[in-house]
């Protein structure tokens, strides 16, 4: 058990945005909230998945939607207990703990908070060891925990309570209904698990990780070292691309935020164009050469000397990052001229089996493409 | 207290399809399921309003959803029992009846399946007189009832509890929102009311009046007298058009059978046509006279004799029947050719107030229309 700091705050909100691939909400507003609530007087205590009892009720929550909506729609602040104590109460147990979904930039923040306010530990694991658009996309779920009882909270007092479903899918898509209805964010409770269920099928250790991670990056910064070189060692990252934005789509529909950003390739990239997919976060990357971009716009004859392909691709984890600093580039804010790093990130090995690519692979969001796992 | 027995149902169904106003879900569908339940050997038995204790509790149920999609949905049969029970083991009642929401071809019935299955009375009153789309246009709502906890079933085993709510139109978005997901129909169980409630806010004794109705239809046709002046007797309403069906205009937006059907007038009413609105039920019906008709489609110097004017409108009871027989014609099977006679029937005092004419009158649907009501 440890406790966080506004110094860990500092660094979880930074690993955790670099880890969550563009998406997981805002980590600007994420830190800002977290420092409150410790200005507050309120601590924030991190459990390790092994010390929880086996009989123990954890709670997992969050914040759902579209993280372009996150940065105008803001929270009331506590709504997530609500969501929350909806849950625990509907099922009449004692909540122990709270546990995070996802590695991200408010959302690693947002079951912390939840924590705080109800005086009980948050668990240092989560259920994807990055971040994913949709709750079913959830190491919890994949490995059988039952997605109900679910609740949705908006900050205006708003409540719904899931309490039937047929599958995990399902549940995601009336959520997002509700979320949708909310004003295309809202946070969220589910799964109800016991210390057991988190032990088996959680991915331990992340909120460590985004806090290693950002301690690194932070620590390069000062010592005018690389950053992103620090931000590999810990991950065991490679990078995919060094270019300048050149253009993003960008809609929010429904409920999330979906479009497609163009980098052009610089330094060790010249010569080259990556694209980026993604539904709230980076799904896949499409490398082309230039010769044949050219030859496409232009009805040239020049031929094509290499052919758009994916590069890598979901559940591995494609993080944009400036390319100088290190500091995460998430897709509600990502724009034309910036300098980024596209950095590769092999996933955890509990989202590679073929129940979870079922779930979180290529195929999951739409892609005809088998998962190719990064090297 | 008084049974339902096949007879019943035959005039109930009839009857309250009449005054659904050619919504409140297919009569058909609704009677087949009602006769199958007593074929089951189960009970159905009707309690007046003032007979129920004060104390009691009191769920309202019935389909929400568009009644085009209700004829090719069918339901599983007690999923609506679900949604009662949703509610009342949210709120940790005892479930004492059942009352209906609205009277309408099978939203009359669905509460006494509802009853029959769970072994208690079906109290005779609902909160409209009528049928209206939408949760929040109910005597019960309008007269300070609470609408959480609310709950909706479907068929599959998808179970929402809705618990928290800033007002009742917010909770009929969240619940039209899951009922899209779940297919663009579905069983609600809100609100759960005291017997006290129900005196207070209900609209008594509509079940009988709409097996009276039925009763003097179907009489009227074994005796071959005129079935629309038998209908007229029994609900003082007045006959305010009697035409062809010319046209038709309907989709399915969203969550609601919605459009326009136009009427070419017949016998009294040669030379004016009739259109009239709908959502899910009949909301305005416009006269004009055909001079101003040819003239708008023609071009030609015919001077405009009549004006487009609106001559009965929500609140009030826009019923449409065969013009033979009064058999009711609902909104998802009204179409070309049909020969119909077009009922005006004046609403419940209940409905007239201005608190209730700021949730059902023609501004709550967007006409800029001051409310005139039938004489």
């Amino acid at each position: 058990m440890w406790s966080v700091d506004a110094d860990a705050i500092e660094s979880i909100t930074l690993g955790a945005a670099i880890l969550g691939t563009g998406g997981g909400g805002n980590p600007y507003i994420g830190k800002l909230r977290a420092l409150a609530l410790l200005n507050q007087g309120k601590r924030i205590d991190v459990i390790d998945p092994d010390d929880l009892a086996d009989a123990a009720h954890v709670v997992c929550c969050g914040g759902m939607g579209s993280p372009v909506v996150g940065i105008e729609k803001f929270e009331r602040g506590d709504e997530i207990l609500d969501a929350v104590r909806a849950v625990v109460d509907y099922a009449g147990v004692r909540l122990d703990a709270i546990i995070p979904a996802e590695v991200g930039g408010s959302n690693s923040i947002e079951p912390m908070i939840a924590a705080g306010l109800a005086g009980v530990p948050v668990v240092d694991a989560d259920a994807m060891g990055r971040a994913f658009p949709e709750l079913q996309m959830s190491t919890y779920l994949i490995y059988g925990v039952s997605p109900v009882p679910a609740a949705l909270a908006d900050e205006k007092g708003n409540v719904v309570i899931f309490t039937g479903t047929i599958s995990a899918l399902k549940m995601e898509r009336l959520a997002r209904a509700c979320c949708i209805e909310m004003g295309a964010t809202a946070p969220y409770a589910s799964p109800l698990m016991t210390g057991a269920e988190v032990k088996r099928t959680a991915i331990p250790r992340t909120l460590t990780l985004a806090r290693h991670l950002g301690d690194a990056v932070r620590g390069a910064r000062q010592a005018k070292r690389d950053p992103v070189s620090a931000a590999l060692a810990i991950t065991g990252g490679q990078v995919l691309f060094q270019g300048k934005v050149v253009d993003v789509e960008r809609r929010i529909a429904p409920g999330f935020a979906r479009g497609r950003l163009r980098l052009e390739g610089l330094n060790a990239s010249a010569g080259q164009h990556l694209e980026i997919d993604f539904q709230n976060e980076n799904l896949i990357a499409w490398l082309s050469s230039d010769a044949r971009i050219a030859m496409e716009a232009g009805g040239g004859t020049v031929a094509p000397v290499g052919r758009e392909k994916p590069i890598a691709m979901v559940p591995d984890l494609i993080c944009l990052v400036d390319s100088q600093t290190a500091e995460p580039i998430t897709t509600e804010i990502v724009r034309y001229g910036l300098r980024a790093a596209v950095l590769g990130i092999p996933c955890s090995e509990k989202l590679r089996t073929p129940e979870a690519l079922a779930v979180v692979g290529p195929r999951a969001f739409g892609y005809d493409l088998a998962y190719v796992p990064l090297s």
